[in-house]
């Protein structure tokens, strides 16, 4: 039963069985009709909770403890300090000293600080990880595999699989910044701020119980309230529960690279040609340095064309901050903070609003509310001609990337991907992508130092574009180039064994993940 | 079946089974453990919604044919209008005109305006109102009862019962003073606000169907967005959807009657020398004539000693926003804006937050929110020798008031009864109340312009009272000298029939009401 495969609606192999649970395969954008009800969390009463409010309790194993963990139990955490977080592996520490086994991690992120949960999934505390896997974890699993498969969602999908019963929860742990004795909860108080805690919500709503751990105990109530006390059962208090500058990850500064600055200027020039950038308009843009050059540029743009924008969707960085306070924009809706500018300007500006996956992300709601934005400027490791893109995978294989929002991100009403046509190791715009994340009619636009791909499906963009002496061009084209400038891509060495599954925003598999080779493993 | 009884914890009459459904006596504070899981609404997908994002429809009746409503269908609607709703009729005369049948209606309060439904009720388009019942409504049933049995639940019991699936909504409409296409929405915007949402949230969450109303449509994101769109399935315009200048119904001004300001200075003063009144305490007073001067008095008291409460459950009024403009306070949670002043504060200062019975009042939550209050200063129609009191009926038997938040507060570490000795028809303390709403162990003191009555079960108010020259006196001291002032209480002309039940906060029975008989009918 569990090699049972099947090819989906992009035409991959997928297995039907994931960890002994049966699977959809992918039936298309809005293809997949979800049936039955969603998740029911136990109807709780405040005859069970202390009578003065107050929930503390002395430390991670008690929580473990009072929780009734059992093996092959499902832990959540949030990756809200990102680079920076100090709960997690804490958390496994505790679990691995009461002799748990077979846990499931459920982070909403991992990240390179997460290498110590190597061990556990080595000895067995840990029996797989539901997320986006990258860094040193990513590694391992690439060449190792894991006792049990893992199951890849985007922040929207991981929301959705929560709410809808696919994936249970049994312990949810909340890394606080702020927090009061009754378990109200923010990320924007204290000493050690992240942001938003819009990822633990779901976790919160839905998990059998919730701990809030916290460095920064305030008088009742904590204000704002993020994760609220009546979801939650527990408060501890450890020394410190995130760095906050190990946030900016990967993400800090404008880049510098002439090549990535030259996307940066044609992505806005195209926006803005193609009659996007408009009064009242909206887009959401990311915190790696290509993206920052991008909103520099869209900046730049609404202030020569006296445009204000209604909103941005965030990530929110410093310059998304100086958007707000220059006025070039309403509101930003904030699922995470990528720098301390951006946590300064959440905790301060009412126009700044932490949002989480259900705000924006959720596709199993009444309606899409990313298709009510208006441009998302997206990074992709690959592209292929039929314009799908992957973004967990890198052409080696190796799982080097989470999802994140970047499923949810492609209903907006234009997408655009942002990307060098080549990096070290060969092209991006491929024939075929390695790992399918993304379909490709979502994708309207392929922006590369070496021109702009639009998508065929959009000949609206490529109306309002010709003559525009915009660099224009056919995928292929782009394609041949980047080939005839760093040769081929280097055909992947991957194995039969399935280490990972992609799925898409509804619950559904997308594609498969193999483990990389001994060839790879040597590089 | 329909005809048995039991006997409850608090020694009352009460059926088991109510329009149909199997109910549980009320077993006293804390006493029932309830079992089971929440309600679980369907998993619903952004693909049944509109691509663009644009829910918009034509008017209440497509509404209904939409929702697939039929005879017997739940519709809900919220009160923040208070008495300048104007949708709640509306809505009955589109079902009335579709020859609908049988419905119930679960308003969160009905007020005067709402008299019409009376024809519905008894045309049989309404077949019974589960909610507060005052104004000619409460008049009606209680003369008339309904096909079916009221249902009285407190603000929180309400959300409560919607949550935990005992009443489940189908067709919810929120009155919307400002909205967008996608159905986002508050209460705040608009040339008719009337505050907070809160009311509407448990309907938006768990209701199969949400329609919001509006009569000011901004461009998306609406926001704040109170309810969020995801949770919406259609949004309609209409001309008007409440009128403002009608919330102030029974509520605009601090008493001028000197009695009840003699109250209002003696629970003030009894605060004090209690030592409640300290720097970061948190009190909920209402919006009643005496309320607001003991919120004037407070705050006297405040600035006097110099101290600063933490926050303020609210009902919000003028005098709360000034509280926040002084500086006496540092937040105010509001769950219903009383006046202008109010709304006001809550748009426009972040201090002042808006909440939803969710936040403060759920009971089937992980722990009691108003546990952490102060004091809570609540009135009440009757209050008897054993501290209970009643908030629903007259002493004549008559539905007269809503529960609203009062059970709730109930479990504040100090509730305060501010009543008057007597009132027209009778005395307020008697031996035993016409119908018990709140039980006598969490009533800690009753304030008369005759004396305070403090509960024996608070020997620490006793003690801390004592040799103050506070009129402390024995319940039944204050009682006595009411009844030779106005006489005996008249006994109420009750017949058997039920024509309303009241739930305690945990969904249980606490009391019947019953048919008032003919003779006061001719009254």
């Amino acid at each position: 039963m569990a090699n049972e495969v099947a090819r989906n609606a992009v035409d991959r192999e997928v297995p039907t069985v994931v960890n002994g649970r049966p699977q959809i395969p992918y039936q298309g954008v809005g293809g997949h009709r979800p049936e039955g009800v969603q998740a029911a969390p136990p109807i709780r009463t405040a005859a069970d909770f202390p009578a003065d409010g107050d929930k503390r309790v002395a430390g991670l194993r008690e929580i473990f403890e009072r929780a009734g963990i059992r093996d092959g139990a499902w832990i959540s955490t949030h990756h809200h300090f990102r680079n920076g977080d100090l709960l997690a592996n804490q958390v496994f520490e505790a679990a691995a000293s009461l002799g748990l086994r077979d846990l499931v991690w459920m982070p909403s992120s991992v990240f390179p600080c997460h290498a110590p949960v190597i061990d556990h999934l080595r000895s067995g505390v840990v029996h797989h990880i539901e997320a986006g896997l990258n860094g040193p974890v990513g590694e391992h699993v690439s060449h190792h595999g894991m006792r049990g498969t893992g199951v890849l969602r985007s922040h929207g999908g991981r929301a959705q699989a929560i709410k809808d019963g696919e994936a249970h929860v049994d312990l949810c742990f909340v890394a606080a910044p702020a927090a009061d004795c009754f378990g109200n909860a923010n990320g924007v108080g204290g000493p050690n701020p992240c942001g938003p805690l819009g990822y633990s919500r779901a976790d919160a709503l839905y998990a059998d119980h919730t701990a809030v751990v916290t460095d920064h105990l305030v008088p009742f109530p904590c204000i704002p309230w993020e994760i609220e006390g009546k979801l939650v059962d527990w408060v501890v208090e450890i020394d410190r529960v995130g760095d906050p500058d190990k946030i900016v990850f990967g993400t800090t500064k404008i880049t510098e690279d002439p090549r990535r600055l030259q996307i940066a200027s044609l992505a806005a020039d195209f926006a803005r040609t193609a009659g996007i950038i408009r009064d009242g308009w909206s887009f959401q843009s990311g915190a790696s340095g290509i993206a920052l050059a991008i909103t520099k540029n869209l900046t730049e743009i609404m202030k020569e064309d006296g445009i204000r924008a209604r909103f941005l969707q965030a990530g929110s960085t410093f310059l998304v901050a100086e958007m707000l306070q220059e006025g070039l924009v309403d509101y930003v809706l904030d699922g995470q903070s990528f720098d301390l500018d951006g946590i300064r300007s959440l905790r301060d500006d009412p126009r700044h609003l932490a949002t989480s996956p259900f705000t924006s992300y959720d596709y199993h709601a009444k309606g899409d509310f990313m298709a009510l934005v208006d441009a998302v400027f997206l990074g992709a490791t690959e592209v292929d001609r039929h314009f799908r893109a992957n973004v967990a995978t890198h052409s080696d294989g190796r799982l080097l990337h989470g999802v994140g929002g970047w499923q949810n991100c492609l209903s907006a009403r234009n997408t655009i991907l942002i990307v060098p046509s080549a990096r070290r190791g060969g092209p991006i715009l491929v024939d075929d992508v390695t790992t399918v994340c993304g379909p490709g009619e979502l994708i309207d636009a392929v922006v590369t130092e070496r021109g702009i791909a639009i998508n065929p499906r959009r000949q609206d963009l490529i109306d309002a574009t010709r003559g525009s002496g915009l660099p224009v061009r056919a995928f292929e084209e782009i394609q041949a180039e980047a080939v005839a400038d760093v040769g081929p891509r280097m055909q992947p060495d991957l194995e039969d064994e399935t280490v990972a599954v992609v799925k898409w925003v509804d619950g559904t598999v997308i594609d498969a993940v193999r483990r990389v080779g001994s060839r790879d493993q040597q590089r």
